[in-house]
């Protein structure tokens, strides 16, 4: 963190270890903490590390007494220089240490289940099972605490550009289908029950009919789904919308508030937040999520081979990659598998062996015209030993095909202190056609198609762009936004596409759609997650290292025990009764 | 609020209504909002009031076009002076007025459900069918808004004294009795369940124990109680706790954030926050939550009437109370049931005819020697006309039975205006004694006795004060919080006092117990309710008034019609089945 400033020292406490230094000589001095090292040194001279979360110091004292590690005690004792020569450069008290006048165990500790070492390699499970041990260790604390100095600045630029927090219910109301929904039982009406939010979704654009302008939320969301692709069942995620503004207003919110964090977190100042249309992320890098920080753009040839003569290569669409170093044979089975897992029918390699004259290798090269073969390799840039690979299929396949391949030979290449922070705007409003025949929302369905494009709605919607956005930073996205319809003739027409009849609007939205009767502003806002973007900001894999006392990938917490059985007569309160039969046969 | 800065206008308008004034004559402006009211005067000339959540302002149109009240509108005007005599002192924009060229129907509205008239009395169960209207009002906006600036003072105020946020978990682990939690089934592990958190105590405390030395957050918390008493199912608090810290040290914490709230909110600088001991609280008012806002404070009696010859006032304590008001006697029999519902065995009432001679009207008068009455009336101060009323118990029911009777005849005279914020301190440890005679803690389990009545713990347990402290203002107990037990020896103790064995103590407190093992530091803790003060400092009298969404108080949304039933499949998928053979035949 950019900012290192200490709290005021209270309480058993006259300073916090990390405010030890040479300004204190001779001073006598009161810190609290924990023994982080004994060290003995001859027959009395014993070293002890105590530590805080401000720092660690050296305290000297006559004789260990009862002192144990990770005990936490209180030190009495006179700052002095160490002795010229055992000065600690790597410890921000390196210069000074504490002649112990007096040492109090205030709770004494038992030997520790696991190592607290920053390099130990300790089993996940394990560190969750003792989290709060796990707590201690200086890079748990660091993440805690660039946490909170995230949502610090969020609230910061949020509360500037006039939003106001409004906390919005825990207690909803279930979806008809109430998928992925976790469910809260009702004791008052037992058989009832309430839903946890997924978002404050259908809350905030309620609030915009109630006239609250600017709102936003720091607001936890519960969704109950897989959590393998690490997710955690609760996220918590910054939630705004905002009345009478245009999507540009929108970024323009967001980007300040990321900006914010950035400049809090990281100390970079004003980091440029760029923004790109949906069609180029796909054309340059085959994802609506481009990780940027490296090159190996992917090349749209589709004239250069047309007419190629290769029937592989007849497609809507047809993108290329260059790659420089060889590939090996089972390299690129390997790759090709990857595209056709992606949805691609497969990848196609051209292996340039020479340039004058051009000399190709590849399955596909026989069947194709020189003049294919000279238009590829001059459209690519390849060079000798370049290898070309080419996925020909519709735009969206051939591109996210060939970008997955992209970011398998290429993601190493990524600086991992680089921060590249972007919009993707102009996504299409529909993903596509479903087997009934109906259009599907790339979104949701309250999301506003593009002002220009909304003549196409009706002849050509696969064409239609949406008023969406998404937050995207080092490939990931951040979260994403759009302006909503407010107008309900618009929301007609879009649910009559989506193949949903007024019944069946009227049962999931039904007190939304209410509400856009009486007088309803054009809104639009967003939403990102707040634990993705610590744990990229401070480089961890995971967004359990983010979080105090996550569950584990199966949603179970260690620690507590979560979830646990519960007894018959609890159920029974609810209206509930277990279904001990199937369970017993084994049916889930 | 004391602060009013408006947003930065962006999107739509150029201008929040708020920012019109007389610095803009001749300025073509737009500004976006509802059509709060239309007047037609003549047979073109049209006055619509247009309404953000900053102001209203008078636009002048020829004819009403399709204007429809309550409309979401955008128009485009010239900023005029009002015509001499025409100004509206009463509105903050009323010097000018827009003259429309053009007006742009955004979002058209039906005709209203409700009036949305600040003085239009309307149930409640409307109010929250339709809350998205309802938080149009003025006075929705206000509360919205001073409950963010609420959040906002107490961020501000926890963070300037080295607080970190850290968000704990929603799906925590259920107790054994599962009573008043609200339960989530969990769908990867059928049949079982996570619970709701009552409050994040046991996480905070284990967040101590993890060196996060000082933690806070404003935390969701949901109980399954009875909502008469003016509560919800989910409320929110303020929830903080601080490590190597004395109880006067959470005090301070605390008492900062409420002074950057009341500036806040009310503008009112360094409000004085006195301390008493629950004694006090008790002899002079009556309750430990007293309202000190008007006098008639209670007398204790006991010396005087000691012997006195009556055996309705032969009692540990007694307390009297004197009221000028002339009580009658029906007055004086609800008084009397009054007292009884609080516990006490009766009232006694004594009416000064005159002083010299004294002659005192009253049932006991003739039982009791003129010395005991002299001396009674000696010591409360009582005059010709007065009434003293006198209850004669054990301590806590006599002064409970009387501070009751205080409330009833002298609300009224507090000023609803007054704040006044102070601390309650040296609670009794133990609230008594239960059926097995075991000691009932008055706050929890963790609560760490009074340092100098240790040696009490055993001899006199219910002499034992606690350090615990509670936050009073205007006769609302806001909150409470106590340095916990951090030394097994000593919470191992406090179990056997309260009949919990090892096993009962493991069950219940388990993880937590554990983690005491490994170097505890000492720590203590606050929480408050957030929802009550917002309520409090606006005057409001329910808290209803201060949350978006709130529930009915028999737990319903009737916006969402949640609590809703649930499909048998849902259920199903989460190891569960309705108890239909017990709800057909009643049983709940």
């Amino acid at each position: 963190m950019s900012e290192r400033t200490l709290p005021p020292a209270a309480g058993l406490r006259t300073h916090y270890i990390g405010a030890l230094d040479e300004s204190l000589l001779d001073r006598d001095v009161s810190v609290c903490g924990w023994v982080a090292r004994i060290r003995e040194h001859g027959e009395h001279l014993v070293f002890v590390d105590v530590r805080d979360h401000t720092g660690t110091v050296q305290c000297v004292m006559d004789g260990r007494g009862s002192l144990h590690t990770e005990a936490a005690v209180r030190i009495e004792g006179q700052v002095a220089r160490r002795p010229e020569g055992t000065e600690n450069t790597d410890l921000a008290t390196g210069a000074i240490e504490l002649r112990v006048q007096h040492a109090e165990v205030l709770g004494d500790a038992d030997p520790l289940p696991l190592p607290l070492d920053e390099h130990a390699e300790v089993e996940e499970t394990t560190r969750l099972r003792w989290r709060y041990l796990d707590l201690r260790r200086a890079r748990m604390q660091r993440n805690l605490r660039a946490r909170a100095a995230t949502n610090a600045a969020i609230r910061r630029a949020m509360e500037a550009q006039g939003f106001v927090e409004v906390e919005t219910p825990l207690l909803w109301t279930p979806t008809p289908e109430g998928a992925r929904e976790f469910l809260v039982p009702s004791r008052t009406q037992p058989g009832s029950v309430y839903s946890l939010p997924q978002s404050p979704q259908i809350a905030k654009q309620l609030l915009m009919i109630g006239g609250v302008d600017r709102y936003y939320q720091i607001a936890r969301c519960l969704r109950d789904e897989d959590l393998r692709a690490d997710r955690q069942f609760e996220f918590t995620q910054l939630d705004l919308e905002a009345s009478f503004v245009t999507q540009e207003d929108v970024r323009s919110f967001v980007s300040a508030a990321i900006r914010e964090v950035i400049r809090s977190v990281r100390g970079v100042d004003d980091v440029p937040i760029g923004t790109i249309t949906w069609h180029e992320a796909m054309t340059r890098w085959g994802s609506d999520k481009p990780d940027r920080r490296f090159g190996m753009e992917l090349v749209d040839v589709t004239e250069a081979v047309r007419d190629s003569g290769a029937r592989a290569l007849a497609a809507d669409y047809v993108t290329a990659l260059v790659v420089a170093e060889p590939l090996s044979r089972s390299r690129l089975d390997e790759l090709t598998q990857r595209a056709r897992s992606a949805g691609a029918k497969g990848l196609a390699w051209f292996r340039v062996e020479s340039r004058t004259p051009l000399e190709i290798a590849s399955p596909l090269a026989k069947a194709m015209t020189p003049a294919a073969l000279e238009a590829l390799v001059e459209r690519t840039g390849a060079e000798v030993g370049d290898t070309i690979l080419v996925v020909a299929d519709r735009f969206e396949v051939a591109c996210t095909a060939l970008g997955t391949i992209r970011l398998a030979l290429g993601r190493h290449l990524a600086d991992p202190d680089a921060l590249d922070v972007f919009w993707v705007i102009d996504f299409p409003l529909f993903e596509g056609v479903d087997d009934e025949g109906h259009l599907v929302s790339a979104h949701h369905p309250f999301t506003m198609p593009h002002a220009d494009d909304m003549d196409l709605l009706e002849r050509e919607p696969l064409r239609v762009r949406s008023q969406s956005y998404d937050l995207v930073m080092n490939g990931w996205e951040l979260g994403s936004g759009s302006i909503r319809i407010h107008r309900p003739d618009l929301q007609a027409q879009i649910f009559g596409l989506l193949g949903l009849d007024e019944q069946a609007a009227a049962d999931r939205f039904g007190f939304l759609l209410d509400a856009f009767r009486f007088g309803p502003p054009p809104h639009g806002g967003f939403a990102f997650g707040i634990d993705r973007l610590v744990a990229l900001l401070l480089g961890e894999e995971t967004i359990r290292e983010v979080i105090a006392f996550p569950k584990t990938q199966s949603g179970q917490d260690p620690m507590t025990g979560a979830p646990k059985p519960v007894d018959d007569g609890v159920l029974a309160a609810l209206g509930l009764e277990a279904r001990r039969r199937e369970l017993r046969s084994g049916t889930r």
